[in-house]
C-alpha cells in the first residue's frame, strides 16, 4: 500500500497539462497543480493528486467552471467577497488570500469571503501565503455535510477545516491545520483501503450508534466532531465547525449546512440550494500592525524551543509544533519523491487518456 | 450544593460597591461588575462571583492594579496593541472590543491585542460585545498553564478559550465560547466540590497517566487538549491553544506558555519572564463589510431552524445551537435569582467584613 515513488516535479508537469488540456491558462494551471500538489508534497494524500480526476468529473457535469472569472461583489477597505464563478477553489483561494494580504499591507489586517466556489485543496496552503510577508495567516472552508452535531445522527455539516500560519524566522511557519472533527474523512478513507477498523468515537451509524466500521459513512453514517461525544466536549467541535460554516458559508452567502454541495460528481447537489457553491473565509494580520517585528521573531522562537524541548510521557516521542510533520514531510518528498497508491495511478492513467497527455506513470 | 438563590440587582450592587470600595470608579466598577455577573447570569459559576475574592487577593498582593490605566502602545488603522497596566482583564477586554469594533466601524475590520493584562472573565462576554453593532465577535486570551501537549506531561498552556459571536435578528446571538479543553478547569472544579471522579479523557497525573481524580491538578497533574489523546484528535485541541496563546502571548507581547502568571494568588509568577502579564486577543468584522445585512439575517435563521430542527439519536435531546443554554439560563436568573454555592457565600462574606461593606448574604 506505501506505493510507487514519483519525482514532484514529474507529477508538477503532469498536472499542469493536464488543467491545460481542459482549457486553464498556463499561469492558472501552474497554480491549480501548486496548491493540489503541496498536499501530497505535506503527505496530506487524500487532498492531492488523489483529487484531480474527482476535479475533472465536477467539470465534465458542469457544477465545476473551469474558466471561471473572479468578481468582487462586495468590499470595504480591509475586507470583500469574492463570487468564484463556479470555478476551481484552488485558484479561488489564493486570488481571496492575495486580496486579504494587499488590505493587510495597507490597512494592518484584512479578510475576504468567498461564495460560488469548490474544494480548495489544504486550507494549510493558502493561510501559509501570508507568513511571507510577514504576515499571520487564517484559511477556512466549508465542505458537503458529512459530520453529525452532537446529539444528532443527521450529517449537517462538512469536516470544515480551519488553518492558522505564524510566520517564523529561518524556519517553515507554525502551521495549525485541522478539519473540525476527531478524525478526517481522509484518515477514514486509508482505514477502508485497508481494510482497518475505526477507532471508537471517530464514527457513528445512520442511526446515531457508535461504529468502528470505516465504510458506514457510504451507509449514511457520519463522522462525529472534534470531541467524539458530550462527555468529551463534541459540542466544542460542533461549535467549530459551525463557525466555519457561517464564515464561509452564511456570511459569504455560499451554501451552508446541509446545501454545501457534494465533491464527488456522481452524488447530485440538494434541491433549493441556500447559496451559491460552497464557500470559504481567508485573512491576514500583518505581525507589525501589533508591534516590533523583530521580538515577536524572538518570542515565536523562545515558544517553539519551549514547546520542543518540553518533558514527554513516552521518551520516543517528541510534543508536535503544529505544522511540523507536514513541513518535515515536504522536505523529504522533494528530494525522495511523492508516494501513489496504485489506486491514484489508475485513475491519472484514464484521465491521461481521455485527455490524450503522455504520462509518467 | 444547589445554593441559594439571590437576586441579581442586589448582587450587582453589592459587587460594585466591592470594587469602589477598592478604587475603581463608579463607571469601572459598574462595567467590571457586568462583565463579573455575566458569567452568573449565564451559568458559567466559575467565572463569575466565585473569583471576585480572587481578584482582591491579586490586588492585595500587587500583582493586580485596580487604578491601571490602559495605554494604546501600537496603532494602525485597523489593529492595536493594549499595554493594560497590570489592570483587570475585565475592564481591558472591553476596552479592547470597544477600540477594536470603532476600527471596524470604518474600515470594515478590526482587531486589539492587550497585554499586562488579568483575567478577563468569560470570553463570550467581550465577542457579544460586537453583535449589538451588526458585526461577528471574537475574544480570546490565555491563562495560566493547566494543559500538557499531546504527549507531553508537562503544564505548558493555559486552558485559552476562544469566543465568536454572530448576530442574529430579534434573538440572543450564535456564541461559541469554550476552553480549548476537553472539559474546563470550572467543570473541575465542581466535581472536586461534589468529590465525584471525573470521566476518562479529562485529566492525567505528574506522570502523564490517564486518572479520573479531580484533585490531580493540585497534585501536578494536568487538563488533556479538547480531542482527550492523539488517537481522538488531541493533536487538535492542542492547535486551538496554541493558536490562542500565540496571538494573546507571543504577538501582543504578553506572557505565554508557562510564564502566564497563575490567577491564584498563592502561586506565585515564575522568574525571568517573557512577556508583561497575560494576554488577550480581540476583534471584530461588520457583517455588512461582506455583504448585505438582511440576506445575512434571514441565512443565519435558516441556519438556525436547521440545526435546532435537526434529527436526534435521544428523542429528549435536541441539537444545542451555540450559546443557547447560557442565554436560557441568564433569561431564568434575571427572573428567579442567581444560585451562589455555601463556599463563595462564605468567600463574599469575608471580603464583605475586611471592606467593612453591609452583604446581602
Amino acid at each position: 500500500m506505501k506505493g510507487s515513488l514519483f519525482e514532484f516535479n514529474m507529477l508538477f508537469d503532469f498536472c499542469c497539462q493536464v488543467f491545460e488540456a481542459k482549457g486553464l491558462s498556463a499561469e492558472n494551471a501552474a497554480l491549480a497543480s501548486t496548491v493540489l500538489l503541496d498536499a501530497d508534497l505535506k503527505g496530506i494524500d487524500s487532498h492531492g493528486l488523489a483529487r484531480l480526476g474527482g476535479y475533472m468529473r465536477l467539470s465534465d457535469k458542469n457544477r465545476l467552471n473551469l474558466k471561471a472569472n473572479f468578481n468582487i461583489v462586495h468590499e470595504t477597505p480591509t475586507t470583500a467577497t469574492v463570487d468564484a464563478d463556479s470555478g476551481l477553489g484552488l485558484l479561488a483561494a489564493p486570488f481571496a488570500m492575495d486580496l486579504a494580504i494587499k488590505k493587510a499591507e495597507i490597512y494592518g489586517c484584512g479578510f475576504v469571503c468567498v461564495n460560488n466556489s469548490n474544494h480548495f485543496g489544504i486550507a494549510g496552503y493558502h493561510s501559509e501565503l501570508a507568513v511571507q510577508k510577514n504576515m499571520i495567516g487564517f484559511a477556512s472552508t466549508n465542505a458537503s455535510p458529512l459530520v453529525a452535531p452532537t446529539y444528532s445522527n443527521e450529517r449537517l455539516l462538512g469536516t470544515n477545516p480551519m488553518a492558522f500560519s505564524f510566520p517564523v524566522k529561518n524556519r517553515f511557519p507554525i502551521t495549525a491545520d485541522f478539519a473540525t472533527t476527531t478524525a478526517a474523512n481522509g484518515k477514514l478513507e486509508i482505514l477502508q483501503r485497508k481494510n482497518e477498523m475505526a477507532p471508537s468515537g471517530w464514527i457513528q451509524n445512520k442511526d446515531g450508534t457508535p461504529t468502528h466500521d470505516p465504510n458506514t459513512l457510504s451507509a449514511g453514517g457520519s463522522l462525529l466532531p472534534l470531541g467524539s461525544d458530550a462527555e468529551h466536549g463534541s459540542h466544542k467541535g460542533f461549535c467549530l465547525g459551525a463557525v466555519v460554516d457561517l464564515f464561509s458559508g452564511v456570511l459569504s452567502g455560499a451554501n451552508f449546512g446541509p446545501w454545501v454541495p457534494p465533491f464527488v460528481s456522481f452524488l447530485e447537489p440538494k434541491q433549493n440550494l441556500v447559496g451559491k457553491g460552497i464557500g470559504h473565509f481567508v485573512g491576514a494580520w500583518r505581525v507589525d500592525a501589533f508591534g516590533d517585528l523583530d521580538s515577536y521573531y524572538k518570542n515565536i522562537a523562545i515558544w517553539i524551543n519551549t514547546f520542543k524541548s518540553a518533558k514527554t510521557i513516552d521518551a520516543n516521542k517528541q510534543v508536535i509544533i503544529p505544522g511540523e510533520p507536514e513541513h518535515e514531510t515536504k522536505k523529504i518528498r522533494l528530494l525522495q519523491g511523492i508516494p501513489l497508491v496504485p489506486k491514484v495511478i489508475d485513475d491519472l492513467k484514464i484521465l491521461a487518456n481521455q485527455l490524450k497527455i503522455k504520462h509518467p506513470f
